[in-house]
Protein backbone atom coordinates (compact mmCIF):
# COMPACT_ATOMS: atom_id res chain seq x y z
CA UNK A 1 0.00 0.00 0.00
CA UNK A 2 2.60 2.33 -0.96
CA UNK A 3 1.85 5.72 -1.76
CA UNK A 4 3.46 7.45 -4.83
CA UNK A 5 3.35 10.29 -6.94
CA UNK A 6 1.96 8.68 -10.09
CA UNK A 7 -1.22 6.47 -7.98
CA UNK A 8 0.46 2.69 -8.89
CA UNK A 9 -1.42 0.17 -9.28
CA UNK A 10 -2.03 -1.69 -5.86
CA UNK A 11 -2.21 -5.68 -5.38
CA UNK A 12 -5.71 -5.03 -4.68
CA UNK A 13 -6.82 -3.50 -7.67
CA UNK A 14 -10.03 -5.74 -9.28
CA UNK A 15 -8.56 -5.49 -13.00
CA UNK A 16 -5.92 -7.60 -11.34
CA UNK A 17 -8.38 -10.32 -10.91
CA UNK A 18 -9.25 -9.87 -14.77
CA UNK A 19 -6.07 -10.10 -15.57
CA UNK A 20 -5.17 -13.42 -13.71
CA UNK A 21 -8.53 -15.10 -15.27
CA UNK A 22 -7.84 -13.78 -18.78
CA UNK A 23 -4.36 -15.92 -18.22
CA UNK A 24 -6.19 -18.80 -16.42
CA UNK A 25 -9.12 -19.04 -19.41
CA UNK A 26 -5.86 -18.48 -22.26
CA UNK A 27 -4.06 -21.54 -20.69
CA UNK A 28 -6.82 -24.17 -20.55
CA UNK A 29 -7.82 -22.73 -24.04
CA UNK A 30 -4.17 -23.41 -25.46
CA UNK A 31 -4.23 -26.83 -23.65
CA UNK A 32 -7.26 -27.65 -25.25
CA UNK A 33 -6.06 -26.52 -28.58
CA UNK A 34 -2.64 -28.05 -28.91
CA UNK A 35 -4.11 -31.65 -27.80
CA UNK A 36 -6.52 -31.09 -30.50
CA UNK A 37 -4.15 -29.98 -33.24
CA UNK A 38 -1.41 -32.54 -31.79
CA UNK A 39 -3.42 -35.18 -34.00
CA UNK A 40 -1.89 -33.26 -37.49
CA UNK A 41 1.55 -33.92 -35.75
CA UNK A 42 3.75 -36.40 -38.55
CA UNK A 43 5.30 -38.31 -35.65
CA UNK A 44 5.08 -39.54 -32.26
CA UNK A 45 8.00 -37.24 -31.41
CA UNK A 46 5.89 -34.25 -32.47
CA UNK A 47 2.66 -35.45 -30.28
CA UNK A 48 4.71 -36.03 -27.54
CA UNK A 49 6.26 -32.74 -27.39
CA UNK A 50 2.88 -31.07 -27.84
CA UNK A 51 1.82 -32.89 -24.90
CA UNK A 52 4.58 -31.38 -22.98
CA UNK A 53 3.92 -27.93 -24.03
CA UNK A 54 0.24 -28.68 -23.10
CA UNK A 55 1.21 -29.87 -19.33
CA UNK A 56 2.82 -26.69 -19.23
CA UNK A 57 -0.03 -24.94 -19.66
CA UNK A 58 -1.60 -26.94 -17.21
CA UNK A 59 1.00 -26.33 -14.63
CA UNK A 60 0.42 -22.82 -14.98
CA UNK A 61 -3.28 -22.65 -15.09
CA UNK A 62 -2.82 -24.27 -11.56
CA UNK A 63 -0.37 -21.67 -10.76
CA UNK A 64 -3.17 -18.83 -11.90
CA UNK A 65 -6.11 -20.91 -10.06
CA UNK A 66 -4.16 -20.49 -6.31
CA UNK A 67 -3.40 -16.62 -6.93
CA UNK A 68 -7.13 -16.11 -7.67
CA UNK A 69 -8.49 -18.52 -4.70
CA UNK A 70 -5.47 -16.46 -2.59
CA UNK A 71 -7.72 -13.24 -3.69
CA UNK A 72 -10.27 -14.60 -2.69
CA UNK A 73 -11.80 -15.22 -6.81
CA UNK A 74 -13.46 -18.15 -8.21
CA UNK A 75 -11.62 -19.02 -11.24
CA UNK A 76 -14.50 -20.01 -12.87
CA UNK A 77 -16.69 -16.95 -12.34
CA UNK A 78 -13.56 -14.81 -12.98
CA UNK A 79 -12.80 -16.62 -16.69
CA UNK A 80 -16.41 -16.32 -17.77
CA UNK A 81 -15.95 -12.75 -19.02
CA UNK A 82 -13.36 -14.30 -21.12
CA UNK A 83 -13.96 -17.10 -22.80
CA UNK A 84 -16.20 -15.75 -25.70
CA UNK A 85 -12.86 -13.53 -26.66
CA UNK A 86 -10.69 -16.58 -26.27
CA UNK A 87 -12.61 -18.99 -28.41
CA UNK A 88 -13.48 -16.18 -31.06
CA UNK A 89 -9.70 -16.10 -31.31
CA UNK A 90 -8.77 -19.68 -31.61
CA UNK A 91 -11.79 -20.31 -34.02
CA UNK A 92 -10.64 -17.55 -36.25
CA UNK A 93 -7.15 -19.28 -35.92
CA UNK A 94 -8.06 -22.32 -36.59
CA UNK A 95 -4.62 -24.22 -37.81
CA UNK A 96 -5.06 -26.44 -40.99
CA UNK A 97 -1.92 -28.02 -41.10
CA UNK A 98 0.86 -29.08 -38.30
CA UNK A 99 3.36 -26.22 -39.58
CA UNK A 100 0.45 -23.52 -39.09
CA UNK A 101 -0.19 -24.83 -35.38
CA UNK A 102 3.34 -25.05 -34.97
CA UNK A 103 3.66 -21.20 -35.93
CA UNK A 104 0.59 -20.04 -34.03
CA UNK A 105 1.62 -21.67 -30.49
CA UNK A 106 4.94 -19.74 -30.97
CA UNK A 107 3.89 -16.54 -32.19
CA UNK A 108 0.83 -16.02 -30.33
CA UNK A 109 2.26 -17.32 -26.87
CA UNK A 110 5.03 -14.68 -27.75
CA UNK A 111 2.55 -12.23 -28.44
CA UNK A 112 0.61 -12.94 -25.48
CA UNK A 113 3.92 -12.69 -23.22
CA UNK A 114 4.96 -9.39 -24.62
CA UNK A 115 1.83 -7.92 -23.80
CA UNK A 116 1.23 -9.23 -20.60
CA UNK A 117 4.65 -9.21 -18.81
CA UNK A 118 4.94 -5.03 -20.28
CA UNK A 119 1.84 -5.09 -18.14
CA UNK A 120 3.41 -6.92 -15.52
CA UNK A 121 6.56 -4.71 -15.09
CA UNK A 122 4.12 -2.08 -13.61
CA UNK A 123 2.71 -4.19 -11.22
CA UNK A 124 3.24 -4.92 -7.53
CA UNK A 125 5.94 -7.60 -7.30
CA UNK A 126 3.15 -9.83 -5.37
CA UNK A 127 1.28 -9.58 -9.09
CA UNK A 128 4.10 -9.55 -11.47
CA UNK A 129 5.95 -12.44 -9.98
CA UNK A 130 3.06 -14.65 -10.70
CA UNK A 131 2.58 -13.10 -14.54
CA UNK A 132 5.88 -14.00 -15.01
CA UNK A 133 6.06 -17.53 -13.47
CA UNK A 134 3.23 -18.20 -16.16
CA UNK A 135 4.51 -16.92 -19.08
CA UNK A 136 8.21 -17.99 -18.60
CA UNK A 137 9.64 -19.33 -21.63
CA UNK A 138 9.60 -23.01 -21.83
CA UNK A 139 12.78 -25.08 -23.58
CA UNK A 140 10.05 -26.55 -25.52
CA UNK A 141 9.63 -24.15 -27.97
CA UNK A 142 13.00 -24.87 -29.37
CA UNK A 143 11.42 -27.86 -30.99
CA UNK A 144 8.45 -25.46 -32.32
CA UNK A 145 11.53 -23.28 -33.90
CA UNK A 146 13.37 -26.60 -34.99
CA UNK A 147 10.27 -28.13 -37.13
CA UNK A 148 9.58 -24.66 -38.75
CA UNK A 149 12.92 -23.97 -39.85
CA UNK A 150 13.38 -26.50 -41.39
CA UNK A 151 10.63 -26.76 -43.24
CA UNK A 152 10.90 -23.52 -44.19
CA UNK A 153 14.00 -23.70 -45.52
CA UNK A 154 13.13 -26.41 -48.41
CA UNK A 155 10.18 -24.58 -49.39
CA UNK A 156 9.62 -21.28 -50.49
CA UNK A 157 5.70 -21.62 -51.07
CA UNK A 158 5.34 -23.17 -47.21
CA UNK A 159 7.59 -20.00 -46.20
CA UNK A 160 5.23 -17.44 -48.06
CA UNK A 161 1.77 -19.19 -46.88
CA UNK A 162 3.39 -19.38 -43.10
CA UNK A 163 4.61 -15.83 -43.13
CA UNK A 164 1.12 -14.52 -43.94
CA UNK A 165 -0.45 -17.02 -41.30
CA UNK A 166 1.79 -14.94 -38.55
CA UNK A 167 0.46 -12.03 -39.92
CA UNK A 168 -2.77 -12.93 -39.50
CA UNK A 169 -2.48 -14.14 -36.41
CA UNK A 170 -0.73 -11.00 -35.02
CA UNK A 171 -3.87 -9.04 -36.35
CA UNK A 172 -6.51 -11.94 -34.58
CA UNK A 173 -4.89 -11.68 -31.16
CA UNK A 174 -4.53 -7.13 -31.49
CA UNK A 175 -8.84 -7.07 -32.60
CA UNK A 176 -9.33 -9.71 -29.41
CA UNK A 177 -6.91 -7.80 -27.11
CA UNK A 178 -9.44 -4.76 -28.11
CA UNK A 179 -12.43 -6.48 -27.86
CA UNK A 180 -11.50 -7.58 -24.24
CA UNK A 181 -10.77 -4.50 -23.18
CA UNK A 182 -13.80 -2.49 -24.39
CA UNK A 183 -15.75 -4.80 -21.86
CA UNK A 184 -13.44 -4.66 -19.44
CA UNK A 185 -13.77 -1.39 -17.77
CA UNK A 186 -11.34 -2.72 -14.51
CA UNK A 187 -8.84 -4.49 -17.16
CA UNK A 188 -8.68 -1.37 -19.01
CA UNK A 189 -8.14 0.46 -16.07
CA UNK A 190 -5.05 -1.66 -15.37
CA UNK A 191 -3.07 -1.65 -19.15
CA UNK A 192 -4.15 2.24 -19.41
CA UNK A 193 -2.38 2.56 -15.59
CA UNK A 194 0.31 0.72 -16.91
CA UNK A 195 1.00 2.03 -19.77
CA UNK A 196 0.82 5.39 -19.33
CA UNK A 197 -1.91 6.88 -21.56
CA UNK A 198 -3.39 6.31 -24.92
CA UNK A 199 0.04 7.14 -26.49
CA UNK A 200 1.29 4.69 -24.41
CA UNK A 201 -0.80 2.08 -25.18
CA UNK A 202 0.07 2.41 -29.08
CA UNK A 203 3.40 2.63 -27.97
CA UNK A 204 3.63 -0.50 -26.66
CA UNK A 205 1.28 -2.74 -29.64
CA UNK A 206 4.53 -0.87 -31.79
CA UNK A 207 7.42 -2.50 -29.39
CA UNK A 208 4.10 -6.08 -29.80
CA UNK A 209 4.70 -5.57 -33.62
CA UNK A 210 8.48 -5.05 -33.88
CA UNK A 211 8.85 -8.21 -31.62
CA UNK A 212 6.25 -10.06 -33.46
CA UNK A 213 8.94 -9.43 -36.29
CA UNK A 214 11.76 -10.66 -34.57
CA UNK A 215 9.92 -14.08 -33.51
CA UNK A 216 9.26 -14.26 -37.51
CA UNK A 217 12.46 -13.96 -38.01
CA UNK A 218 13.94 -16.81 -35.45
CA UNK A 219 11.48 -19.18 -37.29
CA UNK A 220 13.06 -17.87 -40.25
CA UNK A 221 9.78 -16.42 -42.11
CA UNK B 1 24.03 -56.44 -6.66
CA UNK B 2 23.22 -58.34 -4.58
CA UNK B 3 23.40 -61.83 -4.55
CA UNK B 4 20.11 -63.82 -2.48
CA UNK B 5 19.17 -67.46 -2.44
CA UNK B 6 16.31 -66.55 -4.88
CA UNK B 7 18.11 -64.56 -7.76
CA UNK B 8 16.45 -61.49 -7.50
CA UNK B 9 16.14 -59.15 -10.09
CA UNK B 10 18.88 -56.66 -10.94
CA UNK B 11 18.62 -53.29 -12.00
CA UNK B 12 20.53 -54.13 -15.23
CA UNK B 13 17.98 -56.48 -15.83
CA UNK B 14 16.42 -55.90 -19.63
CA UNK B 15 12.82 -56.51 -18.25
CA UNK B 16 12.87 -52.81 -16.25
CA UNK B 17 13.64 -50.83 -19.70
CA UNK B 18 10.29 -52.74 -21.10
CA UNK B 19 8.20 -51.92 -17.72
CA UNK B 20 9.30 -48.54 -17.86
CA UNK B 21 8.56 -48.24 -21.91
CA UNK B 22 5.01 -49.73 -21.56
CA UNK B 23 4.56 -47.77 -18.41
CA UNK B 24 5.30 -44.45 -20.03
CA UNK B 25 3.44 -45.51 -23.68
CA UNK B 26 0.62 -45.84 -21.26
CA UNK B 27 0.94 -42.52 -19.92
CA UNK B 28 1.12 -40.73 -23.14
CA UNK B 29 -2.09 -42.56 -24.38
CA UNK B 30 -3.86 -41.75 -21.38
CA UNK B 31 -2.87 -38.17 -21.73
CA UNK B 32 -4.40 -37.92 -25.75
CA UNK B 33 -7.26 -40.54 -24.41
CA UNK B 34 -8.60 -38.28 -21.34
CA UNK B 35 -8.17 -35.24 -23.75
CA UNK B 36 -10.10 -36.95 -26.33
CA UNK B 37 -12.73 -37.47 -23.45
CA UNK B 38 -13.12 -34.33 -22.10
CA UNK B 39 -15.41 -33.01 -24.81
CA UNK B 40 -17.84 -35.38 -23.44
CA UNK B 41 -17.99 -33.46 -20.21
CA UNK B 42 -21.07 -31.46 -19.59
CA UNK B 43 -19.19 -28.46 -17.37
CA UNK B 44 -15.95 -26.05 -17.93
CA UNK B 45 -15.41 -27.83 -14.43
CA UNK B 46 -15.07 -31.48 -15.24
CA UNK B 47 -13.28 -30.38 -18.35
CA UNK B 48 -10.30 -28.72 -16.56
CA UNK B 49 -10.20 -31.84 -14.01
CA UNK B 50 -9.51 -33.81 -17.14
CA UNK B 51 -6.59 -31.32 -17.86
CA UNK B 52 -5.38 -31.42 -14.84
CA UNK B 53 -5.66 -35.46 -14.59
CA UNK B 54 -3.82 -35.36 -18.01
CA UNK B 55 -1.24 -32.93 -17.24
CA UNK B 56 -0.02 -35.27 -14.85
CA UNK B 57 0.17 -38.25 -16.70
CA UNK B 58 2.63 -36.16 -18.58
CA UNK B 59 4.72 -35.32 -15.94
CA UNK B 60 5.31 -39.15 -15.19
CA UNK B 61 6.06 -39.73 -18.52
CA UNK B 62 9.19 -37.59 -18.68
CA UNK B 63 9.63 -39.10 -15.12
CA UNK B 64 9.89 -42.08 -17.23
CA UNK B 65 11.39 -40.70 -20.22
CA UNK B 66 14.14 -39.66 -17.84
CA UNK B 67 14.64 -43.23 -16.58
CA UNK B 68 14.69 -44.52 -20.11
CA UNK B 69 17.62 -42.29 -20.48
CA UNK B 70 19.40 -42.85 -17.87
CA UNK B 71 19.65 -46.58 -19.00
CA UNK B 72 20.55 -45.77 -22.10
CA UNK B 73 17.20 -46.45 -24.00
CA UNK B 74 15.78 -44.13 -26.26
CA UNK B 75 12.19 -43.75 -25.28
CA UNK B 76 10.53 -43.75 -28.53
CA UNK B 77 11.98 -47.42 -29.46
CA UNK B 78 11.72 -48.70 -26.14
CA UNK B 79 8.03 -48.18 -26.27
CA UNK B 80 6.97 -49.07 -30.26
CA UNK B 81 6.28 -52.71 -28.83
CA UNK B 82 4.07 -51.68 -26.85
CA UNK B 83 2.01 -49.20 -29.21
CA UNK B 84 -0.18 -51.92 -30.27
CA UNK B 85 -1.39 -53.39 -27.25
CA UNK B 86 -2.70 -50.18 -25.63
CA UNK B 87 -3.90 -48.75 -28.61
CA UNK B 88 -5.70 -51.64 -29.06
CA UNK B 89 -6.89 -51.59 -25.25
CA UNK B 90 -7.84 -48.34 -25.59
CA UNK B 91 -9.81 -48.85 -29.03
CA UNK B 92 -11.85 -51.42 -27.24
CA UNK B 93 -12.93 -49.60 -24.19
CA UNK B 94 -13.92 -46.48 -26.55
CA UNK B 95 -16.08 -44.42 -23.51
CA UNK B 96 -19.29 -43.13 -25.13
CA UNK B 97 -20.61 -41.44 -22.19
CA UNK B 98 -18.90 -39.03 -20.00
CA UNK B 99 -19.55 -41.10 -16.30
CA UNK B 100 -18.11 -44.22 -18.28
CA UNK B 101 -15.07 -41.87 -19.45
CA UNK B 102 -14.69 -41.24 -15.27
CA UNK B 103 -15.16 -44.93 -14.31
CA UNK B 104 -12.32 -45.44 -16.71
CA UNK B 105 -10.17 -43.17 -15.80
CA UNK B 106 -10.48 -44.72 -11.83
CA UNK B 107 -10.74 -48.09 -12.60
CA UNK B 108 -8.23 -48.25 -15.57
CA UNK B 109 -5.67 -46.88 -13.72
CA UNK B 110 -6.32 -48.26 -10.53
CA UNK B 111 -6.04 -52.32 -12.04
CA UNK B 112 -2.67 -50.94 -14.17
CA UNK B 113 -1.41 -49.27 -10.86
CA UNK B 114 -2.24 -52.85 -8.72
CA UNK B 115 -0.51 -54.83 -11.51
CA UNK B 116 2.71 -52.58 -11.71
CA UNK B 117 2.86 -52.10 -7.63
CA UNK B 118 2.98 -55.38 -7.36
CA UNK B 119 5.57 -56.28 -9.92
CA UNK B 120 7.77 -53.29 -8.13
CA UNK B 121 7.31 -54.84 -4.59
CA UNK B 122 10.12 -57.33 -5.52
CA UNK B 123 12.32 -54.86 -7.80
CA UNK B 124 15.62 -52.78 -6.28
CA UNK B 125 14.85 -49.56 -4.84
CA UNK B 126 15.81 -47.49 -7.55
CA UNK B 127 13.64 -49.39 -10.33
CA UNK B 128 10.96 -49.98 -7.76
CA UNK B 129 10.62 -45.88 -6.74
CA UNK B 130 10.43 -44.42 -10.10
CA UNK B 131 7.38 -47.14 -11.00
CA UNK B 132 5.93 -46.05 -7.48
CA UNK B 133 6.32 -42.34 -8.74
CA UNK B 134 4.35 -42.62 -11.31
CA UNK B 135 1.89 -44.41 -10.49
CA UNK B 136 1.11 -42.51 -6.99
CA UNK B 137 -2.79 -41.87 -6.86
CA UNK B 138 -3.61 -38.05 -6.98
CA UNK B 139 -5.94 -35.77 -5.18
CA UNK B 140 -7.76 -36.13 -9.18
CA UNK B 141 -9.38 -39.09 -8.18
CA UNK B 142 -11.45 -37.08 -5.65
CA UNK B 143 -13.15 -35.35 -8.41
CA UNK B 144 -13.73 -38.97 -10.50
CA UNK B 145 -15.15 -40.83 -7.26
CA UNK B 146 -17.63 -37.47 -6.67
CA UNK B 147 -19.10 -36.90 -10.37
CA UNK B 148 -19.50 -41.31 -10.46
CA UNK B 149 -20.97 -41.20 -6.84
CA UNK B 150 -23.43 -39.07 -7.52
CA UNK B 151 -24.93 -40.23 -10.63
CA UNK B 152 -25.24 -43.61 -9.63
CA UNK B 153 -26.96 -42.57 -6.29
CA UNK B 154 -30.04 -40.96 -8.36
CA UNK B 155 -30.42 -43.56 -11.67
CA UNK B 156 -30.17 -47.49 -11.13
CA UNK B 157 -30.00 -47.83 -14.35
CA UNK B 158 -27.08 -45.53 -15.17
CA UNK B 159 -25.27 -47.89 -12.28
CA UNK B 160 -26.30 -51.63 -14.13
CA UNK B 161 -24.86 -49.74 -17.02
CA UNK B 162 -21.88 -48.73 -15.19
CA UNK B 163 -20.96 -51.91 -13.55
CA UNK B 164 -20.82 -54.25 -16.71
CA UNK B 165 -18.93 -51.17 -18.17
CA UNK B 166 -15.99 -51.72 -14.91
CA UNK B 167 -16.16 -55.43 -15.56
CA UNK B 168 -15.64 -55.18 -19.51
CA UNK B 169 -12.31 -52.62 -18.28
CA UNK B 170 -11.10 -55.54 -16.31
CA UNK B 171 -11.39 -58.09 -18.69
CA UNK B 172 -10.44 -56.13 -21.73
CA UNK B 173 -7.01 -54.76 -19.66
CA UNK B 174 -6.04 -58.61 -18.91
CA UNK B 175 -6.34 -59.77 -22.52
CA UNK B 176 -4.56 -56.75 -23.42
CA UNK B 177 -2.06 -57.57 -20.26
CA UNK B 178 -1.46 -61.32 -21.59
CA UNK B 179 -1.27 -60.31 -25.49
CA UNK B 180 1.82 -57.78 -24.27
CA UNK B 181 3.20 -60.44 -21.94
CA UNK B 182 3.46 -63.52 -24.80
CA UNK B 183 5.47 -60.92 -26.87
CA UNK B 184 7.84 -59.67 -24.58
CA UNK B 185 10.06 -62.66 -23.07
CA UNK B 186 12.37 -59.88 -21.14
CA UNK B 187 9.34 -58.51 -19.52
CA UNK B 188 7.29 -61.54 -18.66
CA UNK B 189 10.74 -63.02 -17.01
CA UNK B 190 10.33 -60.21 -14.82
CA UNK B 191 6.88 -60.65 -14.10
CA UNK B 192 7.84 -64.31 -13.36
CA UNK B 193 10.45 -63.36 -11.00
CA UNK B 194 8.36 -60.74 -9.18
CA UNK B 195 5.23 -63.47 -8.78
CA UNK B 196 7.37 -66.68 -8.20
CA UNK B 197 5.95 -68.60 -11.15
CA UNK B 198 2.78 -69.41 -12.74
CA UNK B 199 0.66 -69.52 -9.33
CA UNK B 200 2.29 -66.27 -7.96
CA UNK B 201 0.79 -64.92 -10.97
CA UNK B 202 -2.09 -66.42 -10.86
CA UNK B 203 -2.62 -65.21 -7.26
CA UNK B 204 -1.60 -61.61 -8.44
CA UNK B 205 -4.40 -61.70 -10.21
CA UNK B 206 -6.98 -62.46 -8.01
CA UNK B 207 -5.76 -59.80 -5.70
CA UNK B 208 -6.28 -57.37 -8.85
CA UNK B 209 -9.83 -58.63 -9.09
CA UNK B 210 -10.18 -57.79 -5.16
CA UNK B 211 -8.55 -54.45 -5.23
CA UNK B 212 -11.14 -54.06 -8.52
CA UNK B 213 -14.08 -54.92 -6.38
CA UNK B 214 -12.71 -52.79 -3.89
CA UNK B 215 -12.66 -49.54 -6.38
CA UNK B 216 -16.07 -50.74 -8.11
CA UNK B 217 -17.46 -50.22 -4.42
CA UNK B 218 -16.37 -46.89 -4.06
CA UNK B 219 -17.82 -45.72 -6.87
CA UNK B 220 -21.26 -46.77 -5.74
CA UNK B 221 -20.91 -49.69 -8.23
Amino acid sequence: MTDQALAPIESDHPGVTDLFAVLAYGEISAFYRLTEEAKLSPTLRGKIAVAKMAASEMRHFETLEAALSARGADAFDAMAPFVRALDAYHASTDPSTWLESMVKFYVGDGIAADFYTEIADSLPDDVANVVRDVLAETSHSEFVVEEVRSAVQTSRSERDRLTLWGRRLLGEAITQAQYVMAQRDELTELVLGSAGDLNGIAALFERMQDSHAKRMAVLGL
